[in-house]
């Protein structure tokens, strides 16, 4: 593209709503045009990178026989009905009445469309294995929608879904999807890691979901890293275990005076003992099927609670802790709870807890702790469970290695669905013994326009972008510095021969000063800059390729210059 | 693609909604699948072929630096209010109010959105002209969606926007697109027409204005085509002339009784004249401005009202025959009205009609017409203006060609806006002398779903599908008729030869019988079938290639195969 002939304005400022660097170098380098609070319209620069990653991620579909389909923005609001979605997802819908005074909404997600277009279609296991997907427009309707493609209301995702018939042909297309995505990722160029979520109730109990996360110093996600390389989940859904010791003994029970020391580090710190010889009593309340229950969790006293697990671990809806007036009601004083003389179904004591060792509790007076607390002994027949968030000190439970926590973007997500929505959706198919059979879901979307904001957070310096190759706007910024009509004649030239030799090329013919069209060629960051620069190549007949990501330069005869452009993209 | 892989399901019968032949082939060859009334999903084989429309178009834009965006699909209400469109479109327009209470609607066209991004970017003279193209879903909502991808309410479609400064520039650039829109639908291989068309109250009174019309049986809109080819309008906006002869003469007025006789034709007949001799008399009420007019048209009494041209000479916003009681208080009596005793500024005369000439007309009493009625004697000051539909017998004012008409479906249209939006929207730039100006723009669409149909409305016969190669699903369907494992191995080597050469081949390796594979090569119509048949080849070593749209076959050795199929390709 020559940029005399071009749509392209970079600018000095970035918006004041822009926070992190990916939105800041969009909104900077103009590739993006803010229409209104999480709508962005996507201009030249910024369409291409999309419309790379689309096609990577086409290719890499088409590879194992996953078709593209493209489904309806507006869906009737019919469909979610059936499944039974309809007013559950009104956080994010934005739902209308057609003029035919019709429920419709913009489609969030397409599970039910698409098991609509299978119960229409697929009628025997002879069809299956099926994988359709489709790149399309999905709008969730946030309240607070912010840092740019980040986190937009409108925004471009992949989603594909599987159909196979029993769990070992479910697990076969799920590992086939998870290959796509890691492919897909690697070509791209971006760091990344496949890690184990949590699938919340979107599947059966035990459904398979990998999170793919971009590794990014602004990334939301925490990650929990097996530093051997074998693990790899989210905080969330990570188990590890904890590397600590516990005090062994017979001691009895003795309560002691703390008063004014209501925490757990408190009252270590007047002991003189390891934290984690006391234990924290967390007291929750949950609903489940309407129903609500009061719980006592016991964690070591520097553990804190995953809010996933428990959820989790009692099905819960909702939870919250506990009221004061219930705990004063329930001789539970705040800060001095301990696991004694209550109902011992109410009680949960955290796996990291060693049941028979001994630790200090809340005595269930104010002012008052008690020692030699042995969970075994003292509180037999309490339950047990993994509740706690993983610390950086732990290890995997699995493999034993030490951890780091690593900060994540979730670009891709694959989830094994059971056969909650093709039973929900009536989606039968003749199995081989001509048996009406309900086939196994899969759904596995990748976010593409967040895709391209979490290369560019990953990939980025003080002056601008660092595209990875594969997936930048256009190779190659080539810029001329010069007046006389010999100079442009021959940049003109050598721009149609980069052209022709396949090299994605922008052209910067504006007749700007150097200074100037080198910060904006940094501020778009393509991987390599080429300047014909009037003076140097009368001299030596040399022009300069600088790689963007290195700053690295070489000097290249004209003849030399496009050999080397390709050699050195193949590594960018 | 190999069909036992595939998603790929044709259907014996169409859906009882499906009325025409597009319709009806695209819902039986398994191209679309119906989510809700004017709502299709695209199945892979229908998405193939829009996707190669989509890249046709891509690349014609490209060749004339006119550069893709993409804009939001939601767009907020406000930048519709700031234009005067937003109570203005309700008739297609799907409102919402989104999680924050504001105005959002599903953009049915985009001139506010681009006018917002090009005031926010573009600041001088320099950076013009512009011209910016997307490829997008839009939604109309109408109330009556039919013919499929003909008339949905979500579809896709290409829309283009240019800026620039000056009439000349206007119409440089305007005819730059006129030249990409023919080369699109050239490259697609479609019979089409640019035809002159009506501007409505799009642009400026001297705004160009173009359709694209591909001529199609059950095209809805008609063309007026020059039998030389100088000449070709929507009948719209056509401008052709009568071949009739008049009645000259100094005959006094004579009223005479014809009771029960009140239209032209009747008349005529009495009279054993022309019915180009009467003068048919149109009482019509229009309203401008809140005002509320009546005029009174005379036309020659065998042609009818143009009602675009009727709106466009009187600027009306809306009109509607005279009521009768209105008729009445004002003695125009139904069939018998004539021209005299009226205000003269009420009366319009059609320009076919000889203002020297004498006719026979409204009496202006019931049962009464009046011979020998010459305009320019009888009812001198009153106005003329071009007011009637154009009729097969007229002849092109300008070039004096016969005419013929021809039906079309409307898959482009090009428009000079003048500077409607961009003053509403104040898109000011520098201009060559520092000072601020208006730029003329210009909006360019081109229905992608529906030139798909229409494709198939021009290229069908009773058993399917013909797809131009140029956007057809893929290039060949290649089958195999026999069980021996030679043979389908020998099958699946020519398959990937195939695929090698870059030939887009759907391979039937299903195993059913010639007929179920015929029946389905025929419906998909790809351009080319080809057929290895176990016991021909084990005679001959041939295989048979059949173009689908002339039926014609030829037999050739499997060296022969790919570059006989390559140039098969290159004339479909």
């Amino acid at each position: 593209m020559r940029l005399s002939k071009g749509f392209w304005q970079t600018f000095k400022e970035a918006p004041n709503d822009a926070e992190i660097p990916s939105h800041i170098l969009m909104m900077r380098a103009g590739m993006l045009h803010k229409a209104a609070s999480g709508l962005y319209n996507y201009l030249p620069m910024g369409l291409r990178a999309i419309q790379k990653v689309e096609n990577i991620i086409r290719e890499e579909h088409t590879k194992f026989n996953f078709f593209e389909c493209k489904m309806t923005m507006v869906t009737p609001g019919e469909l979610w009905k059936e499944s039974g979605r309809w007013g559950k997802m009104d956080g994010v819908m934005l739902k209308a009445k057609d003029k035919n005074d019709r429920d419709v909404c913009l489609s969030p997600t397409n599970e039910e469309a698409i098991s609509e277009i299978f119960r229409k279609t697929i009628k025997s296991y002879k069809q299956l294995p099926l994988g359709l997907y489709q790149i399309n427009t999905k709008f969730r309707d946030e309240i607070r929608p912010r840092y740019g493609l980040m986190r937009g209301r409108e925004f471009i995702m992949k989603d594909a879904y599987s159909f196979v018939l029993g769990k070992e042909a479910q697990d076969k297309i799920y590992n086939e999807f998870y290959q796509v995505y890691t492919n897909i990722f690697n070509r791209m160029g971006l760091k990344f890691m496949a890690v184990e979520a949590d699938a919340g109730d979107m599947g059966d109990e035990d459904s398979k979901t990998h999170e793919f996360q971009v590794l990014a110093e602004n990334g939301e996600d925490l990650i929990v890293y097996g530093k051997e390389g074998k693990y790899a989940a989210n905080i969330e859904k990570a188990i590890t275990k904890r590397t600590v010791d516990s005090v062994k003994g017979d001691n009895e029970l003795e309560d002691f005076p703390t008063p004014g020391r209501s925490t757990c580090e408190q009252v270590s710190e007047m002991l003189n003992i390891p934290i984690h010889h006391t234990l924290k009593a967390l007291a929750f309340n949950y609903t489940k099927s309407g129903e609500e229950k009061r719980v006592l969790i016991f964690v070591l006293g520097d553990d804190s609670l995953n809010e996933v697990k428990f959820k989790n671990f009692f099905g819960a809806e909702t939870f919250f802790p506990t009221p004061l007036k219930e705990l004063e009601a329930n001789n539970l004083p705040a800060g001095y709870m301990g696991p004694q003389d209550h109902p011992k179904e109410e009680i949960y004591f955290d796996e990291a807890i060693d049941l028979d060792g001994l630790y200090v509790v809340g005595a269930n007076k104010k002012d008052f702790h008690t020692k030699n607390f042995r969970p075994s002994r003292d509180c037999p027949q309490a339950n047990s469970g993994d509740f706690r968030l993983t610390r950086e000190d732990d290890v995997v439970s699995t493999t034993g290695e030490a951890i780091e926590f690593k900060k994540g973007i979730e670009v891709g997500h694959i989830f094994q669905l059971g056969d909650k929505y093709t039973k929900a959706m009536e989606c039968y198919v003749q199995d081989e013994n001509g048996k009406q059979a309900i086939p196994q879901m899969g759904c596995y979307g990748i976010g593409v326009t967040r895709t391209v904001a979490s290369c560019i957070e990953q990939n980025h310096d003080e002056n601008g972008i660092i595209w990875p190759a594969a997936i930048a706007p256009y190779h190659l910024y080539f810029g001329v510095i010069g007046k006389s009509q010999e100079t442009k004649d021959l940049a003109s030239e050598i721009y149609q021969e980069l052209n022709l030799a396949g090299i994605e090329t922008v052209f910067d013919d504006r007749g700007v000063g150097p200074g100037f069209m080198f910060k904006d060629s940094d501020l778009l960051g393509l991987p390599l800059r080429v300047v014909l620069g009037e003076r140097d190549y009368k001299k030596d007949g040399l022009l300069e390729i600088k790689i963007r990501r290195t700053g690295e330069s070489h000097k290249v005869s004209r003849e030399e210059l496009i050999p080397k452009v390709k050699d050195l993209l193949k590594d960018l």
